[in-house]
C-alpha cells in the first residue's frame, strides 16, 4: 500500500499506526483527529504520520481509510468525506457493534463506495494515543464482517492487512457478530459498570467507607468500569436489542442464584460454581487468557 | 510465641505458615489437614511444620490456633478440639463471613474459651498449599472482629500478630464486616460466577462458539469465577441476608441501565459511566490496585 488514512488516533488508531509503520505496510500514514489534546500527544510522541483535514487533497490517492472513532462519530465524518471517495478506496472501521452502524453507513455513504467492517478484539480501560502499542493486535482475533453486498476484493485485502498486523482473522456476518459480542464483551462491561455503581450507591446509604476494602473482588471490576464512556455509550446504544436480551438472561440466572442461596440448595449451587471453572479452563485452552494466578497487581 | 496450630493448610493456611516462618514469629508450627492431596503437597514442598491430628497432645502447649478451612468445616473441628482447649489459648479464623459463624462458634465452643475472629483480605482464584506465599498479606487489610464479649487481651495479641505478618489491621464488629464485604467481595464473586454461567447458557442456546472470543471482557470475570467452590458456597450461605439485599440493589440498578439504553438517555448513561471512573481513581488512591493499564495478560 502507498497511503493510509487513520480517522481518530486514540488507543486503537495509534496502535494501528505503530503497527503499519513497524511492518512497513504503507509508505505514508495520514491522521485525521479532532481532539486537540490528542494532536498534541501525537506530535510529542513523534508518531510517523501527517495530521490533516484536507480530505479533498489526500483521498484520491488513498488505498485504505480506517475509522477508529467512537461509533457516534461515523455519520458526521462520512458526510464530510463522501464526495471525495472513489470506488477503489478501501474503507473499514474498528467499531465494536456492527448491525446498526452498517445500516447507517449504507444510508449515508455514497452508493458507489464499498465499506468493509472490521473489529479487532483488543483494547484496554485506558484511552489516547499515548497508550497505543505496535503489538496490541498480535495473536488477537480480528472479526471481518461479510454480508451479501460485501466487496470480496476489499475483504481479501483487509484479511491480509490484519494478518500482517499479527491478528487471527475470522469472518462472520454482522448479526452473528453482534450476538456474540453482546455476551462476551458488552454485557461484561455493563455488569462491571453496574457493580461499581451499586457499590457506590450502597456506600452512600451505609454512610461508611467500603471502597477501601475493594481488594476482595470489586477492584477487578472497577478497572473494566474505567473504560471510555463515549465509546461504551455508543456501543450500548448501537447493540441495544442484543444487550437487553443478555441483561434479561443475566437477571434470570441471578434470581436463580439468589434462590439457591436462600434455600441453601447445595447441589444446585455447587453445580453452578463447578461449571464456571470448566469455562475458565476452556478460555485458557483457547489462549484467551493465561493460567497464572492473580493475587492483585503491584 | 512458641507453638502455633494451623487448621487447614491451603492457599491461606500455607501462606500464614510461610509468613510465620519468615518473620520468626513462632518456634514450632503444627498443621492439621484432612486432605491427603494437600498433605502430600506440604511434604513435597518441605514446608517447615509438623502435620498432626493428635490434639490431645499438642493443644495444651499451643499459644495460637488459626482456622483456615472453609466456614462449613468449623463445627466439626470445634467439637473435636473442645475438651482440650484452655482459656489461655488464643483462637482465630480467617473466614470471609462473620455474623453467622460467630453465632455458631458461640454455640459450640466450650464456654470458658475465647475466639477472636480475623479476616485477612488476600487470596486468589487458585487454591492449595502450592500457591501460598510468605508475602500474601503484605500491605493488605486484615479485619479483626470486636464484639461486646471479645477478649481484649487476645485481640491485642492478634493485632500484633497480623501487623508482624505485614497486614494493615482494622477493627470492626461482625455486622459491619458482613455488610461491607457482601458488597466489595461477595457480590462481585457471585456476579462473576453468574456472568460466566449466563455466557455458557447463551452459547448452548445459540449453538455457536463464543467462549473463544472472551478476550473482550468475559475473560476477566472467568478468572474470578474460577475460585474455590466449597469456600464460596459457604460464604454465600453464611452471609445470605446481606448478599440477597446486594443482589436486589444490583438488579434494580441493572434495570435502570437497561432503561437508559433502550430510551437512549444520553445524560443518565454518561453520568453512570463517568461516576464509575471516579470510583476507580479512588481505588487507586487507596492503593487497592495499581494505575497500570491492562491489555490482557501474557
Amino acid at each position: 500500500m502507498k497511503n493510509v488514512l487513520i480517522i481518530g488516533c486514540g488507543l486503537i488508531g495509534s496502535s494501528i499506526l505503530r503497527s503499519i509503520t513497524d511492518k512497513k505496510i504503507a509508505k505514508k500514514i495520514f491522521v485525521y483527529e479532532k481532539s486537540k489534546s490528542n494532536i498534541l500527544k501525537i506530535k510529542k510522541l513523534k508518531l510517523p504520520c501527517e495530521i490533516t483535514s484536507d480530505f479533498k487533497k489526500i483521498i484520491p490517492d488513498l488505498d485504505l481509510i480506517i475509522f477508529c472513532t467512537p461509533l457516534g462519530e461515523y455519520e458526521k465524518i462520512i458526510l464530510k468525506i463522501n464526495k471525495y471517495l472513489l470506488p477503489k478506496t478501501i474503507i473499514t472501521d474498528v467499531g465494536s457493534s456492527k448491525e446498526k452502524s452498517i445500516k447507517l453507513i449504507k444510508k449515508r455513504l455514497n452508493k458507489k463506495i464499498s465499506w468493509t467492517s472490521s473489529h479487532p478484539i483488543a483494547g484496554s480501560e485506558v484511552s489516547g494515543p499515548e497508550h497505543g502499542a505496535k503489538d496490541l493486535f498480535l495473536n488477537k482475533w480480528c472479526v471481518l464482517i461479510k454480508e451479501k453486498n460485501t466487496n470480496k476484493k476489499h475483504l481479501e485485502v483487509l484479511r491480509k492487512f490484519w494478518k500482517k498486523i499479527g491478528s487471527r482473522v475470522v469472518i462472520m456476518d454482522s448479526k452473528k457478530h453482534d450476538t456474540i459480542f453482546s455476551m462476551t464483551s458488552h454485557l461484561p462491561h455493563l455488569i462491571a459498570y453496574n457493580l461499581v455503581k451499586t457499590a457506590t450507591d450502597f456506600e452512600k446509604k451505609q454512610r461508611y467507607e467500603l471502597i477501601k476494602f475493594s481488594a476482595g473482588g470489586l477492584r477487578d471490576f472497577s478497572r473494566i468500569a474505567a473504560s471510555n464512556e463515549i465509546m461504551w455509550r455508543d456501543i450500548f446504544f448501537n447493540n441495544q436489542i442484543n444487550i437487553s436480551k443478555a441483561i434479561d438472561l443475566f437477571i434470570k440466572n441471578l434470581r436463580s442464584f439468589k434462590k439457591d442461596i436462600q434455600s441453601k440448595n447445595n447441589k444446585s449451587i455447587i453445580k453452578k460454581l463447578v461449571n464456571t471453572k470448566k469455562v475458565r479452563k476452556k478460555i485458557i485452552k483457547l489462549k484467551q487468557d493465561i493460567d497464572k494466578p492473580d493475587f492483585g497487581r503491584g
